[in-house]
């Protein structure tokens, strides 16, 4: 019962395959393999962009920190959320790789809206040199937090970005999760809804380690490659990236397997709803719940061997009632009977 | 007939099992898989160095600037070779991730001597703040051209290092050919012979993308960490590089690969001699040929379709008998058939 | 009428004929200047401090970047007010010098509170190395409203500081308001409340431009030489930094400089109580008024030719009872009519 | 007798008369001062550019960092002399400002040729995203060995330059020496030639600390504007920088002490040359001598109280008549009676 994180799970099968069966002779390096050349065209075909210019890398940091790198310059600062991956979750990378820009934490929670976003780009620079200058905005979809943005809200972030001259990034670690729960297509949830780079996951979502970072406007792609190349993100075996890749997107993989994670969620929290003192907040959208839960649903989960953070105190000492925040994740191979099993032993 | 390089094959079938093998069920991430613990142990043993701490990295590039910049200061300058990977093929990664050290080109050659290296670190700063500080030496072995240095160099060189207070680096992206050529012991050719850290690869070696970077110090164990985080090479399903890495050492495969790979050098080496006008300078010592053969036999391996470096000249276009030089990479997975047709239709 | 800062006013004449005093002859560059040893010795007395290490700069933000630069490791996040001139005001100079670090605000007004602090502290890296790790905190006395820390508050502060392993910097841009404003000693206000490093301004009391800092222990001293130097902030012709500072401190000008400037800001503020509808918030307690004046008063005195910052609003058109904040800072030069003309043309 | 440099010797008066003057009242902080709104027109009329974007920054190392940094991007190389300032002197300044380009020395030499810069380009990347691409060139007048670029010379590199895309830079530390040495007008030793930046000294020849930098294509003006903030090179008190520019350049002050500090120096060669054994190699052009001069003559003047650098050896211990090379500047401000006292000494 591992429902700790999607990054923990195995990948999928065919995916595992898809790296045997590059293996044979053979392929030339750097990016230049011939999986490579077919994989553009096919994520070209999806995103319905024929210009776009396309780029992997294995880690979603990396694909972040150069995706944002690419658009910003070290004197100016990124719009995020307070509780963006890029903030919390990866040691200064994007600092690190921009040269030194700064990041603008945008509202107080989770989800951030067009409105905070405009007061924060003009809470900056208006004096001249003296404060860090606007910059991109990067948006993640699906929120660290489980919520997805509307199609809608998505537009409206990236306007207010464009009226500021500014670039919107998407760090989609989880993208084939939001796009599934939303319906929508590819181009839906991001050029045409105003975003200039997608970071696009494959990771959490069935693969070993890749993720494509997708410029709609090709106007950069050089200095990305630089800057990846630079960042020693550039593998010279790239034929097991280009591979994983390619893997995903055949047969619907990565919309399945999103769908699957999803249900998995979906699942799960119909059936912690029955938990006396189970509570969601916010309500799921995804394949992440946030929750609470009494301390000794929390006890005898761990005491079964159930992984999952607790987000605060300990669920060995204390009040047995008391209710304890934790979040669980949903990876696609986990099974409805392990699901099942999490749901009884909560309930006790 | 693929000799371009040795990061164009194929990986071993071991290894490529070992990757089926590890993808059953969950493993934590972000290294604390069981795979690298065990694998941890391996190495030190196979390096007889108990305190070592080790990570992993999925590219050379990776495990050469995130060493460096731990065994560096932004205001130092990093002694090398004039040919080597970190100042030819790197794109300024060694100056990204030290924040903007210098690198200093030591000697006119491939190979840096102990005494070119002492008048380097002389000529550097003796006038206070003024020039760049003097900071670590980096050694390639395997060099870039294919040569090998004996363990009384690197001996010899380290101690030039230590005398000016500095560490000592190996890029050992080729180490195991280094090895079984010099017929020494890991600890031989690296603590011993005053190496402080090593870049031990396993790409160009039969696997898909792994190098171990490993400290014999572990004093900053915990700066690498950080540094490898931030520079967002440390993967979440980490369990897929531990998985390459111990099946890489185990059985010998990583010694085997190699000495494979420095006989198929061998036997090229051999058979080309009998090649009119074929010449290799230096003489090779491990997996790579550099020499010059006339321009007849380059267009005849061209049109059969052989793959390799022509470093300058056109092999189409000029007199036949013009030596025009070239660069013959063996991987471990060529066979002998393979070398003996390059070889017959050099020959003409 | 001038009160929009203390960067715009004169420098102080003893100051101006030290400068014509030092340009006699030949001196020593680059800090090895005569009045540079001497000076040291002066600040070391002045802070009770035998060990201090001891460095001139031109500027208040060089001063703060490479203190920070001196204090902190690229992967870790510098403690800080959300108003800090590190923050606002210094175009991410401080992400500059120290290679990507973040700066964390703590809590979301002016003076930062221990308990905020060890707050911040606690929510940093518990993780590993996922987010950013606690680094060094840097306070503002004066802060950039106005306030003075007391000396307690300081001590509790960087006693939070060296509960979590790190260290206090302190902006002392307006060093010199805050002692004659708290009447203690140097010491007291620094080393003794648990300060690691100053910077200690000359600039904005009655100096051309030159900024000190000071590290009492000298641990780090040869690296705050080279980042300065790396930084191009090392004067060749040093000794016109050292002449400014030598006179800013000869003769108690540095303190009489400051309690003139304190002096000046009382009276206006006594004076601007008498205006209808003006409040200072908060209460003035070294050389700067944040205040609300109803928009009449400003328009009178905008329309008479004082300069100073209107924080909102225009001046020129709305209701004429409005009340409009603004910024007012006394220089050292400011005349008591100069001040008593401003506050009769505020009352109108 | 201070032969050591000429950023040893004292300010003009004419330059700390300009000083006083500015001193008086409120002035624009940042660069809005009067002084320079005048000064940016005076130069623009002098270098007859009239849409040049002009800054002032206080140190030569921060003109050429800032300079560089703004014409370069992090992946790419800077091309320069092996004993180019930027390379020996700015304890990796231009590596920090650029976040990390390379600097490739071209030639082994003083000055560089265009053959070799055109060489030097060749080398460098022509394999796509392994190695540096190509960067800007920087060239320096008077170069670092006393040297001066014909009008020819400099406009044949920066045809290489552009040949290859790059910009072209000129260091003038000692800009007016070269100008009058020349004999030329300011837009022919720079744009004219194809220079696109110059870094125009004035600590050099009669000023405490001012250098301008002068961009003839004010495209990358505010992305300058933002670097110097960053670079915490922006001076609050900016008036003071504005004064030094401002009377260095009234009345010809600027050439007039140049042409005085040449002089000096051809007084001082003509002198030397009637001592025994003395040979200065290269035949010196500007206000720099680097030459051989017996022991004894090293020694008599070093008893004397000489000060100027000895490049190698004691000048107290060995043969007479050794010949020891040595460094010899002459300042604008040296008298003809202290070099005829130099000579003397040193004919002994």
């Amino acid at each position: 019962m591992f429902f700790a994180s999607d990054n923990a799970g195995p990948a999928h099968p065919a995916v595992m395959q898809a790296l045997i069966d590059a293996n044979a002779g053979f392929a030339m390096p750097y990016g230049k393999d011939e999986i490579m050349a077919q994989l553009t065209q096919t994520l070209r075909d999806i995103f319905e962009a024929p210009e776009a210019a396309i780029y992997l890398v294995a880690t979603g940091t990396a694909a972040n920190s150069l995706a944002l790198a690419t658009l910003c310059q070290p004197f100016q600062t990124i719009m995020c959320s307070p509780v963006a991956h890029i903030h919390e979750d990866e040691c200064n990378a994007p600092e690190f790789y921009s040269s030194g820009a700064k990041l603008t934490l945008v509202g107080t929670g989770d989800k951030i809206s067009a409105e905070a976003l405009r007061r924060a780009y003009l809470a900056e620079e208006t004096r001249g040199v003296h404060g860090p200058q606007r910059g991109p905005v990067s948006i993640t979809q699906v929120t660290e937090r489980g919520q997805i943005y509307s199609l809608q809200e998505l537009a409206d972030l990236t306007a207010v970005a464009r009226e500021f001259g500014q670039k919107a990034h998407l760090d989609g670690a989880r993208f084939a999760n939001a796009l599934v729960a939303l319906g929508c297509s590819p181009a839906d949830m991001t050029w045409r809804a105003g975003i200039d780079v997608v970071s696009f996951g494959g990771t959490k979502n069935g693969c070993p380690g890749v993720e494509a970072v997708i410029f709609f406007n090709p106007e950069k792609a050089w200095e990305f490659e630089l800057r990846r190349k630079r960042g020693a993100h550039l593998f010279s075996k790239h034929r097991y990236l280009s591979a994983q890749m390619a893997a995903y997107l055949a047969d619907d993989l990565w919309l399945n397997s999103a769908r699957k994670a999803n249900a998995n969620c979906a699942r799960l929290l119909q059936g912690l709803k029955t938990v006396p003192g189970f509570h969601a907040t916010p309500e799921p959208q995804a394949n992440m719940i946030f929750a609470h839960m009494p301390r000794a649903a929390h006890k005898r989960l761990h005491d079964a061997g159930a992984v999952y953070y607790l987000l605060e105190g300990d669920c060995h000492s204390g009040p047995a009632d008391t209710p304890l925040p934790c979040r669980l994740v949903c990876d696609w191979s986990i099974s409805p009977e392990q699901i099942d099993q999490f749901i009884a032993i909560a309930k006790g």
